[in-house]
């Protein structure tokens, strides 16, 4: 189509990313040959170090360029609750909440009966092992609020029982909601968790 | 946010092409950072190489990794027709659609008042002395239907007259195309164009 293997080769894996279809690859991919020196090369390098560098946090499962990641580094992020997230997306997002300050366990995903994802699939034994050895006072679960992800959430507070203080993130009307467009669910439960004011 | 430097800069690269903003970004990476052998390794040394190896065709201005473009290479192409687009986006477009099996000429634009692009900031001096140089018969003025690109073409039409035959794109309505979804200007020359069934 384009008459160039490397460029149609360039499009096609261009649109395998999510949010990228073959007509918005096609465009991206002519912005990088037209900016060669701002952005293809620079971004060919980057992804390779990326490639090269970045592996899994070896306690938390956050993606890190060291052994241990940024926060597990961090002596400011040495506090007694780890939270726990589904992925590396979770975490991110928690990030950007920016009101946690502890450090994060990431589980790499949910129990899934279905796509047979067992707890040994998961690093839910690691983390068991991380509350019994270091001074862990409080797990947070920030695990989505689905049925996988409660079903996880279940099944991590079963291991944990007796041994730290669990907690989840609570639910209820989200910061600039609207009643009338909630589900019946989260004003359910939103009216359930009701406060004093 | 994602607490890991390159991380970030990879995001915030990704962020900057066409289609993909901050958060799409994001997903892309992770995507990437996951599948890293099938697709940001290899998209790494692609991006590097189409980078070290794409320039422009030396006679027609399309992308190709050799001094000239495949299409101006092949034999099958050499026929008496040069077809002149906008940009390789365009090329790409009417390579799609599968009928021409002429030549392209590549201007890199369209004239601009506003923007000061005048013809020697296009590829028209060279499109001149092609069709000077080369077996020409036909021009085919394949530009956009805007103001810049109809512009370009009287240019392109009045440094050629009496040299060559020059053709343009037919107007009217497109195929699947509504009437009532129509603007008036197409329906209009739709209608100046009509033929005998």
């Amino acid at each position: 189509m384009s008459s160039n293997k490397d460029i149609e080769s360039l499009i096609e894996m261009m649109a395998r990313l999510p949010g990228l279809g073959p007509r918005s690859a096609r465009r991206a991919v002519l912005q990088l040959v037209r900016k060669r020196d701002l952005l293809l090369l620079p971004l060919a390098d980057l992804m390779h170090q990326v490639g090269v560098s970045v592996r899994e946090c070896e306690t938390c499962g956050n993606l890190a360029s060291s052994p241990l990641c940024d926060i597990c580094i961090s002596p400011k992020r040495a506090g007694p609750e780890i939270c726990v997230v589904e992925d590396v997306a979770d975490l991110w997002a928690m990030e950007r909440g920016g009101s946690f300050r502890g450090r994060y366990h990431v589980l790499g995903g949910t129990l899934s009966a279905l796509d047979s994802i067992g707890p040994e699939d998961l690093k839910i034994p690691k983390l068991v092992q991380r509350v019994a050895d270091e001074s862990v006072r409080e797990v947070i679960l920030a695990l989505n609020a689905t049925v996988d992800g409660q079903t996880t959430a279940h099944y991590i507070a079963d291991q944990l029982e007796g041994k730290v203080r669990m907690t989840s993130l609570a639910q209820g009307v989200p910061i600039g909601g609207e009643l009338d467009y909630l589900d019946d669910g989260t004003i359910s439960a939103a009216l359930r968790a009701r406060k004093d004011i």
